[in-house]
């Protein structure tokens, strides 16, 4: 079977305030693949839309998902539980479509070991000045030692992003969006994922890019 | 310093016939890069240049560059010599320009040792009778045994096509050389590559794409 052709995990991470979920949605344009919907404990936010932001649960509801063990990975962010249903990435990926994964860099190690095949990106911001100018126009209002807090989480997991496939910046949202599609398309004419084509045009069959 | 502005060397490797030669020329529209100059002691065909094609050279002047300790690989092949000199590629890195190299697998497996960071490609043909067909048609008047014999070399060669970075089918030329275009592009975004530029963002630095 031609392993080009197997829907795929692809995970997007990076700190929080660098834009992951608006690179998804440029993505969106360039590509077909489906968002895995995360649960998550914290208040539902202006112009987010229950079970397509996320599902939005009780900690009882999250601990009793993570006890049934049908949570994929899950993270605590600023006092709230975050996570994504296994089931909900297999039966994207059973209806033969890509699921992208919007995901803190904990959750994106989890989520590795499930799925050792998922291309990896790891989203930069141009600068953590640039960074904490984004954080503070979102979360306004917010005390400064809240703000001190994420930035030092933010450096914490910019150390981790060596262990992604591949590490862009997010300067310009399009630009951004295109760089990752180009490295999905070429990801799989990397020769680890190659092996089955060379076995079929020694076996005397014709094979396409 | 960052990686991605250093030369590199740029290795397309293939079975005889794959087309490996027409796909770097496409490949020259897209992208800057000069093609390190090969010495063989085989003779010159109508419509090569000296120098320019390869340094064609005497067995004994060959041994010679050997001896000397020059030749960055060495390789037979129906009974003559090819070579890459070490010093023809360091010239052009030392220039700050990527290097391709027009190579047998064999000598792709050497110029890996030396440089690791090389990227490689492996051209396949769209299938065996397709290459058969090239074979025939650029060696015209060669016994069967001969065909027969460079046939059997280019499956074992194949075979080692997942030793490489990547592998591309030579169905169109145009198509080949964008997709290797493409494949260089998305290289430098590779995490392994990266590391150096997450350093430089925790250091406070703007970085970009």
């Amino acid at each position: 079977m031609d392993k080009t052709k197997q829907p795929r995990v692809i995970v997007i991470a990076g700190p929080s305030g660098v834009g992951k979920g608006t690179v998804i949605k440029a993505l969106k344009k360039l590509r077909t693949f489906r968002i895995s919907v995360s649960h998550t404990t914290r208040n539902i936010r202006p112009g987010e839309t229950e079970d397509i932001s996320y599902h939005f649960v009780t900690r009882e509801q999250f601990r009793g998902l993570v006890d049934e063990g049908v949570m994929l990975e899950t993270t605590i962010y600023e006092g709230n539980y975050y996570g994504t249903s296994r089931t909900a990435v297999e039966d994207v990926l059973a209806q033969g479509q890509d699921v992208v994964l919007d995901i803190e860099v904990e959750g994106a190690k989890n989520v590795r070991r499930v799925y050792p095949d998922a291309i990896e990106f790891f989203l930069l911001p141009p600068s953590l000045a640039e960074l904490e100018q984004r954080l503070r126009d979102r979360n306004s209002g917010e005390d400064e030692q809240t703000i001190q807090g994420r930035l030092a989480r933010a450096r914490e997991e910019i150390a981790c992003a060596p262990e992604f496939d591949y590490i862009v910046v997010n300067g310009t949202v399009k630009q951004t969006a295109a760089v990752i599609d180009a490295c999905i398309k070429t990801h799989f004419l990397r020769a680890k994922e190659r092996a089955p084509l060379v076995d079929r045009l020694l076996d005397g069959e014709t094979i396409t890019l």
